[in-house]
């Protein structure tokens, strides 16, 4: 902290006021109305917390000119996503804002606008915050709170040689929504775009019980199955011809068919699912009007570790780079 | 994110030897060694959950030079000290870094290690965390996560009128601190540059029972008893011949009475004590070596809102500003 004057005796320093004009309204059970020095929560009876944390940052991870509404959206959902991936429901979030002059009011305005619209979708609120001035970008952090049933967390380290690998929804809209808002694919009705700033979390699916494990796809397919098997000891074949793709991204041509392979920003499940659990899952993804498919297999580590590639006919398929890197 | 390109096909990303080197050995419990989508915890039985989250910058809360091990500590303890105004216990923490190009992993191996030396301290681990790059300062945010006895968690909105306003400690040394740092104070002990980049938080009081509200001093002695007050619809007075400096402090001379009063970083408690609680405030304070001074008194709001300041002769002082603003 500094000492530097903040104004007269009888005056409120200014985040008061933007705390309680922008974050306040969206303050949930627990926050204490935000004017406390925490929060308090009582853990549903009988249940584990699930924890996660992410930042994102101005000019890395959105676009100056992204809808400030969106921002906030897609930073909650990123981490709601982390929740889905471990089959938790939401319960609260707590949130920090690294504020630069040249971000004003308004912005945090709308940024809360869709914050509060998001709450009301996915049952949660604001728990705590800090805001503070930087000299730097603009630099949001969201720690998000949710609760498991105890023991039935989904992880990533549980695959099994033989079990299939799904996925929910479809690939790559996230990352050819990026290339669309900078001109570089075509995205005639904004679908791509959409998918970009506004990822859809799979919560609430059900699926302890049915996956043997489960990440969430935020880095690309090829990285993130790679995860799963290393994490779990295993190797895994992605099968990329059954790799599912929106209308959109099939739109957009198959010199595009690697960047939605490799591309991040999906937030889809990969899941690892025993081929006796496929039709419980086939039943999950119809009830919820969730796009399930199986796209590849785990194997036996010994035959071949990592992540393997393969076309319809079997054949090797290579791509120039598997991922985001977040440094 | 990004699709840039981040590698070969079979090379992890930066950022994950860069977590394994650095972060995950302060993996607490339940933090599932970082591998997870998120951490998972079982709440204490039958305890409530407490949380809350601060964020600090390059440049603003810390200085470029600072040591890279106090960094890390102080942006603990800060939250830590939000967990003491509560009474409450810590249980773990998640962190999100913004990593400038310029911060090179020495000072992040430096960071960790004094992380760790607190974890010890403290009883608390890692849970979770994100790394990502970022084109301005360093900027950090951490959540804290601790329990607490169910509605016993002390407030900042329950001072009632004829209390006594009590605080621990001594008060201006972080204040007084950064301007030693910046050549302004002599501080040939290096003790107010010491409390400025390792505040104490005063876990453990118990002060359940004993104190009828508490808020934790971060942005200012005056300013933070006025937040105490108006949350609880009371006002105060603060003796200011009553606050207690440490030598140090009065080391430095009388022309800094005002910066003690109205500087921020003391991370000492703020308490309303009914009289009747005095002696067992004043044992728990022996108890614990924690001195505990009473330095004025909750009134009637009617009488006059807000905060008073008064000297020995009941003199009404008056101060320039009256602490930090965060933006």
């Amino acid at each position: 902290m500094s000492t530097r004057p903040s104004g007269t005796s009888d005056a409120l320093p200014a985040e008061f006021g933007f705390i309680g004009r922008i974050f306040r309204p969206l303050a949930g059970e627990g926050a204490l109305d935000l004017r406390d020095d925490a929060a308090v929560l009582t853990p549903p009876a009988g249940r584990e917390m699930v924890m996660a944390v992410d930042a994102m940052v101005e000019g890395v991870h959105f676009l100056p000119d992204d809808p400030a509404d969106t921002v906030g959206r897609k930073l909650l959902r990123c981490n709601l996503s982390d929740l889905a991936a471990m089959d938790a429901t939401p319960l609260g979030y707590l949130l920090t804002v690294a504020r630069p002059r040249h971000v004003a009011e308004p912005w945090f305005t709308a940024f809360a606008d869709g914050l509060r619209a998001d709450q009301g979708t996915y049952g949660l609120g604001l728990l705590g915050g800090d805001t503070t001035s930087t000299t730097g970008p603009l630099v949001l952090s969201l720690t998000i709170v949710g609760h498991v049933a105890p023991g039935c967390a989904l992880r990533r380290t549980t695959a099994r040689a033989g079990d299939g690998l799904w996925v929910t929804g479809t690939i790559g809209d996230g990352a050819l929504g990026l290339l669309a808002l900078r001109g570089q694919v075509p995205d005639p009705d904004h679908a791509l775009a959409t998918r970009y700033r506004l990822p859809c979390p799979r919560l609430g699916l059900g699926l302890h019980g049915i996956a043997s494990a489960a990440m969430d796809v935020s880095d690309g397919l090829v990285q993130d199955a790679g995860h799963l098997a290393r994490e779990s000891g295993v190797g895994v074949v992605i099968e990329v011809d059954r790799v599912p793709l929106s209308d959109a991204a099939r739109a957009a041509g198959p010199q595009w068919r690697e960047t939605c392979l490799t591309g991040g920003d999906d937030y889809e499940l990969l899941l690892a699912v025993p081929p006796e659990h496929e039709q419980a899952l086939l039943a999950r993804g119809r009830h919820h009007g969730v796009r399930m498919t199986r796209i590849g297999r785990f194997i036996d580590p010994a035959g071949s570790a990592g992540v393997q590639l393969r076309d319809a006919h079997g054949a090797e398929v290579k791509v120039a780079h598997t991922g985001w890197s977040h440094l």
